[in-house]
């Protein structure tokens, strides 16, 4: 694997450009068992790879997404202003239905079509400033990351055991990650810290994704199937569950990974505090509750087998929603780059 | 397959003798890709197939360690009294040691041993007791399933969805199972209901098996991840929630497959029944409670990996209880071949 960076104590870089201009991603459906970096040629191509998840995190989607916007435009670069422009819309659109829940992928698209309309000149003025605004974006990412860790450092303990759901780390975003930067960051202190690793099915980004993370950045962790966590509350083994956003409505319900919910319920029974970490971009404002937000249903058969293996017999149903929705009532408090926060959230 | 018989409008024989008095099972390992019998000859070859989920259900290995005591002491029918009783208990301590957490095992164990001391004559009269005793327990389990599904169409109404986990049906018992015998009887009766099946990982019961089962018999039935259930409560798609039990103490703590526990909590939460169904012979009235009951501890690798293939990191830790406590005040009731009952138990 090339490491483009290093930070947070942490070698794992999720995103870069190429010489090109193209995006490089980490091939997240590789891992742990392989390290395969592609280069992404075009918007279509990041769009495909965040729809098939080899980019995944809801950060680093709107990171990619962006980034995908200037590599998809560069052959118009020698182009006029309408014929860009006209492209640039067409590319938003397929790259903003490429997953429906995370509000971050929409929040990066918008603000560079706002870059790109506001930006004088012809193709070749407005990719420059397109450019730089996705590398803005990744940039603000890695920063607001940072600032997650440091609000969030206020509720880890020197020995606290930490549980989390899916991965939230620096494979989920441009930088340490939200619900893992306050962890890194505890490491990177000298506090003792020891995470529980829900393996999040069905694609496991729990055990693939932050269990590798962990190992990488020689943090303590143990990895559990997800319905081990309710009994190590019961155990008094949980000292605070910190978990990610793909979205957060005004009055605070949040969208997150399936099992999110049922975490926060098990949380708020046995007394653990239950924390949200997330950037302020994935606020979206327009949305009063958690009702109103857009649930991705992925395929069937990410239930059914496992690297093609089928797992159950053939011709049953399944269920496979990406998503669940925890009211706001459950959420001790919400980490974010503006400190941890409590909803209402205006925009 | 070989189908030995059909009940309950199942087609489905866990277990049954061969012509030669040897254990013949539906290797559980091998479903649902594969339907394989396998002929154990030896009462080790049945703790071994107990140790490796080939026989599982907490009822059916009661049967499979009687009917494998059988199986393992049909060279000594020529030999003495003293001889023959000798070789029993050590084949009884062998068989005793495969699984810790289901007291079903013990159970029929105990009843063996109890029978063959009890029983006058040399080795030949004392195997052709046991040979009944074994095929009386599993009879008995047969009726008791019955008996259980008949108590539990109660908890049952037309429309019903029900929720469970784990494997609790003909896979798992000498009958039409624990838990789905309420819903084999309802649907004979041509009642309509739905079956949700959580996977149950690390071992996939749910998918494997009980979605299996379902199909079989043509119930209708959609299998979810184990941490969806927590969503589908919220929405109100479960009316009840039915779970077996491997152990049930005096107070009605019980002890079943790991992820029964977050349910429990999750079904009280929402204001959902929650059943927990299985034959009186599941009460260990000697224990007072849950947190006396040994919880087996399962081999990391069952999390780490799936069909041989890494699902995690090398060298990452996990943690894999095969078994959770769930406290007697989240039970609803009891359903057991002597009706639906509360605690406390008497012996």
């Amino acid at each position: 694997m090339r490491l483009n960076a290093t930070f947070g104590g942490v070698s794992v870089q999720a995103i870069s450009w190429t010489a090109s201009g193209a995006v490089r991603v980490l091939d997240q459906r590789a891992l742990p068992e392989a390290q395969i970096e592609r280069d992404l040629e075009s918007a279509e191509a990041v769009a495909d790879a965040i729809r098939h998840l080899e980019v995944r995190g809801a950060p680093l989607i709107g990171i990619a997404a962006a980034m995908g916007l200037v590599a998809g435009t560069r052959e118009l670069r020698g182009g006029a202003r309408e014929a860009f422009l006209a492209r640039l819309a067409r590319l938003v659109d397929i790259l903003g239905a490429a997953r429906p829940t995370a509000v971050n992928l929409r929040w990066a698209l918008d603000r560079m079509a706002r870059v790109a309309t506001s930006t004088a000149g012809d193709g070749s003025a407005i990719w420059e400033r397109l450019h730089a605004e996705a590398t803005a974006i990744w940039e603000e990412d890695r920063a607001m990351c940072r600032r997650i860790g440091e609000h969030g450092l206020t509720v880890l303990n020197d020995g606290a055991n930490i549980l989390t759901h899916c991965n939230t780390g620096a494979l989920a975003t441009g930088g340490i990650g939200t619900a893992l930067a306050p962890i890194y960051l505890a490491h990177e202190q000298g506090r003792r810290v020891h995470v529980f690793v829900d393996e999040t099915r069905p694609l496991l980004q729990g055990s693939r994704l932050t269990a590798w993370e962990l190992l990488h950045a020689g943090i303590s962790c143990t990895l559990i199937t997800d319905a081990a966590a309710a009994t190590l509350m019961r155990q008094a083994k949980v000292d605070v569950v910190l978990v990610g956003a793909d979205r957060i409505c005004a009055n605070g319900d949040f969208a997150n990974k399936i099992g999110t919910y049922g975490l926060a319920v098990l949380a708020r029974h046995h007394g653990v505090p239950f924390y949200c970490a997330a950037p302020w971009s994935t606020v979206d404002a327009t949305l009063a509750d958690g009702d109103l937000i857009p649930i991705e249903q992925r395929p069937p058969a990410e239930v059914t087998s496992l690297a093609g293996r089928p797992t159950a017999p053939a011709g049953v149903a399944a269920l496979n929603p990406a998503f669940d929705v925890t009211p706001a009532r459950y959420v001790t408090g919400f980490i974010t780059d503006r400190g941890i926060v409590q909803p209402p959230f205006g925009s």
